[in-house]
């Protein structure tokens, strides 16, 4: 494990190795990872950019995807920042958005783009990833990345993004009690954004060592052991990735209240429902969320991320860092794609 | 089984039996269903009114309470018309709201009374019901039935009333899509409180025979063996009160639509829920609606009730009536508590 850093702008002053048409990658393929030293770089078409990784974190999405959710085979990754090779933000540090779309289908022109029937997904569906030297990406997807961010803020965005979409779906009155379930790197972004939302934030999770870095962050948190299901919260978010977290949340959430879905979990629930429709409960599935304002948040310092990154590795560490990611006291861990 | 006919304001001038303190009624106890010739009235407490039923209609929720679902025991029935015998409203027709509320706890102050911690439910829970010569109401509970609206239009209120709870919830567009799920009594309703609202209705059964009612309405239909799961609904309603209506849903809807919940459905589901996060599908829960908007509705005649009521019996032919409840053709199937 390499010491966690800071540094920004880095990439910008990068000299890696020189392009030669193959890359280092980590590819998922039959339910294995495997490290190739040399596989050939994707062809960039019209409209979409080269970019070269500086670092990218593993995402609770690749452990699952490693499982077998979602069939995907490719290369891994969809949380990175990197320089743009060409395209309108050439030689610019940059981020991107997830979903690779068409523009044209009925859900691209209703504004429904992270749900476009043709999309294919950076790292998850269809589109090698950013596990890598390089991976490909829509022009429309990037976003340029504030001179005064690090890399590691930067890496973060995604995340963060993803808990900004809450707010966009979800009315968070003042004061409302929410509830966060999981106290896992997600959670914690979650719980933010609730809080900078004006909610009193309450945070479940498993692990007492987890919750700790939530009590400095002075959240009121339960350990999961202590739940009383009172069905006192307002809005109750599942970050928890596991079939029990819905059940618990339906235990949690008032009459009228809402559950927002924040973790897909692979296979089948067995659930009692009757209680959603008494209780005329709004459940809520939650995914991508607004770069341009997860860029701003973390610009303007809304989110604690101190230490958020637990530990860097170079790809071909990926088992130690997957064994890592895994690991109950992880928040964010990276590869450092600069290492060779 | 008695024709139907649709008679106006007769029970403001029936003549039942004299009050005796005992009644006949239909009482639902240890799953079976018998009938009481000479049960005791209840007591009436103060700010509530003893109301002389003459008609009440049975729901689908009746026949679920007979299988055990919420294992209420005492008088089934929870839509009704009747005659006030005290209160504010002495004299009149009225129907009744079916949660007794109790004003004080949090969720009453917060506005949500239908979901008061400490409610009971007429002929649902804790509350005798309207299968009965009389039963008794809180007096906030009492809506005036118009001296224009007949006995069968009064005991479709409350049905009625569930049906527009779905725009009370949901924001339905103009020209939004959407499909009910179910060719039944509920489903009837809620397909016209959707077109009333502008949507383009398409109507989900599994009878043709009960399909050709929609039909005769104008809406499109599709028999449930025929459905092409293509996703392009913006909202579907399940008032299946099937386990598989769940299912079927979430392959209607598309990415970002909405799902609404309108028939319990007892036991356990089992589904895959990934597409709830995945296309961040909102998935509702809907109830108990508005007397006041049902009664307006139905008197300005935004409805079409024509020959809703299937077949009216007596209060003795239960298990008769039961049967006919639960036939694929019926409609509104009723109690006339006048007959003996």
């Amino acid at each position: 494990m390499n010491v966690p850093t800071q540094h920004a702008c880095d990439s910008q002053m990068r000299v890696g190795p020189a392009y030669d048409g193959t890359m280092k990658a980590l590819v998922l393929e039959a339910g294995s990872l495997r490290f190739e030293a040399d596989r050939p770089e994707a062809t960039v078409p019209d409209g979409s950019t080269r970019v070269q990784v500086t670092q990218a974190g593993i995402c609770e999405t690749d452990l699952q995807l490693v499982k077998g959710y979602m069939g995907f085979a490719g290369v891994l990754g969809h949380e990175f920042v990197g320089v743009a090779e060409s395209g309108p933000l050439a030689g610019q540090r940059v981020v991107g958005e997830i979903n690779c779309v068409c523009e044209t289908c009925d859900l691209c022109q209703r504004g429904f783009q992270n749900h476009c029937v043709n999309r294919t997904v950076i790292g998850i569906l269809n589109h090698d990833g950013a596990f890598a030297d390089s991976l490909v990406v829509p022009d429309i997807n990037l976003h340029r990345v504030p001179d005064d961010m690090t890399d590691d803020f930067a890496t973060l965005v995604e995340p963060v993004a993803a808990a900004l979409q809450i707010p966009e779906q979800v009315d968070l009155g003042p004061n409302s009690k929410a509830m966060v379930l999981g106290d896992g790197r997600l959670g914690n972004l979650c719980a933010q954004v609730l809080r900078n939302c004006g909610c009193r934030v309450v945070v479940i999770g498993k692990h007492p060592s987890k919750l700790n870095r939530f009590i400095k962050q002075d959240f009121e948190t339960i350990v999961l052991s202590d739940v009383q299901p009172d069905r006192s919260a307002d809005v109750v978010v599942d970050c928890t990735g596991s079939e029990s977290g819905l059940s618990l949340a339906l235990q949690l959430v008032r009459p009228r209240g809402t559950v927002v879905m924040k973790t897909t979990v692979a296979g089948h629930h067995d659930l009692s429902l009757a209680a959603i429709v008494i209780d005329e409960i709004q459940l809520i599935g939650s995914r991508c969320g607004p770069f341009d304002k997860a860029i701003t948040a973390i610009q303007d310092r809304q989110f604690d991320l101190t230490d958020f990154i637990s530990a860097r590795y170079a790809l071909r560490q990926y088992q130690e860092a997957f064994e890592h990611a895994r690991s109950p006291n992880a928040l964010k861990v990276v590869f450092d794609i600069t290492q060779s």
